[in-house]
């Protein structure tokens, strides 16, 4: 071994030492592990790849069965067994379920279907499963209306993420589901603003680690004058169609509320910048959003701006982006740099931008895939 | 020679041994090689860079004569003898025409000059220089009013370039060109569709492999309405001058014409998005164009949503948007990921985003310089 | 040591001799180097650094006292001591200053404080510095109100900084200062180009190696008329608000002024491209500025345009521009790639762009951090 391959092997057994927290994730928490092979393969990591290789968005529908789902899924995938994505399934095959093979085959993925399965029935799984990965808690991505109690706090932290609330508050469910959960009736902003507190109170309360928000590219954020506030929210309770200028007064409204509440409850937000929601008709479900190359974070300025005693934990997707990410967590003392995240986690990106992030930003603010930052 | 040298020599000779097929090219089938060295120096690659370092653009001139010509572009060569530019230039002097010497000097010129003379003047010169690049195949770049006869088939396989149809339609010689070559009378949007399908019609005749359109940055692109169409191409076949507006309701009508027209044909559609056309006014011949950083593909969704069934070979300028691309090229069913291209044909970037394409495409969907997309 | 060792040792070694000349500093001339290790650490590279990692802000106020100031900053240090920025400073404290160790605690920051005390009283310290660091002459950043006599012309190179000219001749201040240094009573467009061709005199007179300026993101460059300058420059010297048209006619007419001189002067501009002033409110001296992500050099090709017989040597501070620039070296005759400038400034980033800037710009066109441009 040549002294810079025994120096990564060191690096690399104290990194794989290291107990992780996982961050941001949307673990079912009710049922967190999958019971199938059909479960495993279903995540839109694997179904986009297959479909965008030519396979039939029809063959994922719920009613197909599975003797004709699975051989067309394995199939699908020796399309793209050069991926990185296909190697983390092999990994997570091979490590979670003593799968042998380092190709899944119409020939051998009966031996996997099974394993999972069987696994499944395990006493305890999902506390093997962590252990297997070395990973300590996971953070969740739970709605403001959920239920918290049932939550196992030994394993789960509950997020509040908070997409519906900034981006849906018209939708007369989302609504009317806000104001039986907080018991407060929604007629102006200064309702709205109760409502988000006795959400804050009961996500406190069961331990929540902070907030998440995806934001789009291009969105405008400014403070919002409380009258512009009332008139939207006023609109909008009353099933009343809102302009174009009061959407966006209404979203920037519950987004810096939502910002002074983690002032003042002292959580972090998580904020995963860059998504265009639905850019792709076709895809498959959670397949369909994609980045936008030359997205810029300068659009968030003014909210980080204005809640300095807030730490904002910031994601981007597009690779363009990926210097100014790491040049905010050099300058701007509540910006915190998070994770590699769907079109940006390849490691022919990572590894450059995690070299850059490391020259360049206390180390104090670095927040890898998994950490410590939930304590 | 260590493990990783020889597995380096291993890949690279897999490599070289692949016959490829050229899927873009500008060659010019009635006179496909060099006959002299002033024609080889005087392909925009090289002038544009013997311009930049300083050489005068009069030395250009066509009625300059070779004996002024040829010493001052091969002083000027020496002033970017660093680049990738000059090292394909010595490349293609030893491997296709014998020269000896590591550099082009003003010692040494008039050898190279004798053996292109020289070599221009073999039988079947066009087969030769293809045999000894490893090149099976050549698509070229034709325009709709070519003559297709003409050109051998065992060698090249044309395109139809539609630039002029997309973004010159109002000028009067394209327009009569187009009616002359497919018999219409244009007056409005559904004459105009009458003559692209004859085009297509011919062209698939002549073994066409498809179309191919050069898009800058910041397009809007949207389903026109028929009405529109017609308005547009009514003053268009008029002479009138054409809004704002108008221009590109033509420009989007002929493109979408032209992708149904694909679907129709199971044609691909090859799109090089992102040249900033005579961006540098002060250019030579075929270098005045530059690339936009912070370009997006994102005004494409519209037509690539719209014409699911057929394929989009796209390409682009900007490293910016290296992700993006790779991206598209995951999750969207009908983009395939095409080649590197001009200010992007790098080394130095391409290392790294050959490996995020090889990381995160299908293989199916990726296609190199050369390729066998063309069966 | 393998052969690849060799050969970077060999060229380590040749870059080391370079006698370099820094092209771009903010040096003040008249106190040219750290009098104590407060004036040190106080470099806005480390102070933006302490603050980003949690240090209050006001430490850094001129009234705190040396006791409180200095064990906070060391303290703040140990919080991104695995930056570059870090590295370099303990670089120059070892190089300099005869520092042994390789961290700065607080243990043994005033061995390092008082070796900075007792060198800066040496006689000649700003030739020992230079020669120690391998620096031949240093350009400055003067305003063009600046005592050029006082500069040292064996060691400093005097350049005019054109900001205070481009983006607030309205404020009474500059104007009435531009107006005593050239005796010129500025009324119109034509008398404020008499007063900068005056400045440009006095600066060529003092042997000035250009014209420096720094432009942000999404600038709106043109050349404009004459009547319109009239009257921005009129309403500005009668103290009369600004449109926001006339304010960009005003920017537009002494930035293509400026341009304009340096054409009849022979001297080049460089242009400092996209910094985003002030983009973070919060933060500490010299430390307020961004980068943009998607920026884009397209605004200024109005200006490359009409002055090719100007040189320009441009920065970027985007990663997401590296490419646009080295393109611009690459097809732009009057355009010369200049080095690599704060956020961009990481080994991360250098080492692909510099790749390809070696790739693609004739050698005559690249400058480095330090440079020969200057003869």
């Amino acid at each position: 071994m040549r002294p810079s391959e025994e120096l990564e092997q060191r690096l690399l057994d104290e990194i794989m030492g290291i107990q992780v927290i996982d961050v941001h994730s949307h673990v079912p928490w009710e049922a967190p592990f999958a019971r199938s092979l059909r479960d495993l393969l279903g995540y839109h990591y694997f179904t986009e790849l297959a479909h965008s290789a030519g396979m039939d968005r029809g063959v994922l529908d719920a009613e197909t069965p599975d003797e004709e789902v699975m051989p067309a899924l394995v199939e699908a995938l020796s399309t793209f067994d050069n991926t990185v994505q296909y190697s983390w399934l092999i990994e997570l095959a091979r490590e979670l379920f003593g799968f042998q093979h380092r190709r899944l085959t119409l020939d051998n993925w009966e031996e996997l279907a099974e394993a999972v399965v069987a696994r499944s029935r395990r006493a305890g799984r999902e506390r093997e499963i962590m252990a297997d990965s070395g990973i300590q808690k996971v953070f969740l991505s739970n709605s403001f209306d959920d239920d918290l109690e049932a939550i196992d706090p030994e394993v789960f932290v509950p997020v509040l993420r908070a997409d519906l609330l900034v981006f849906h508050f018209p939708d007369r469910e989302v609504r009317r589901s806000l104001e039986k959960v907080t018991d407060v009736a929604i007629r102006k902003g200064a309702d709205l603003r109760e409502a988000l507190e006795k959400v804050f109170r009961r996500f406190q309360g069961s331990g929540a680690a902070g907030v998440a928000v995806s934001l789009p590219p291009q969105l405008q954020l400014f403070p919002v004058v409380e009258g512009d506030l009332d008139t939207a929210v006023g609109k909008a309770v009353q099933d009343k169609p809102l302009s174009s200028d009061e959407t966006v007064t209404l979203r920037c409204g519950v987004l810096f509320a939502l910002s002074e509440l983690c002032a003042q409850f002292e959580l972090p937000m998580q904020v995963l910048y860059g998504a265009v929601k639905g850019a792709y008709r076709h895809g498959v479900h959670q397949g369909k959003d994609l980045l936008q190359a030359g997205d810029t974070l300068r659009p968030l300025l003014p909210l980080l701006n204005a809640f300095p005693q807030v730490t904002f934990c910031l994601s981007v997707l597009s690779d363009s982006q990926a210097q100014e990410l790491a040049s905010y967590g050099w300058l701007v003392s509540n910006v915190v740099v998070c994770g590699h995240w769907w079109y940006d986690s390849l490691p022919a990106y990572m590894e450059r931008d995690l070299a850059a992030r490391l020259q360049s930003v206390p180390k104090t603010k670095l927040i890898g895939f998994y950490s410590d930052m939930y304590k």
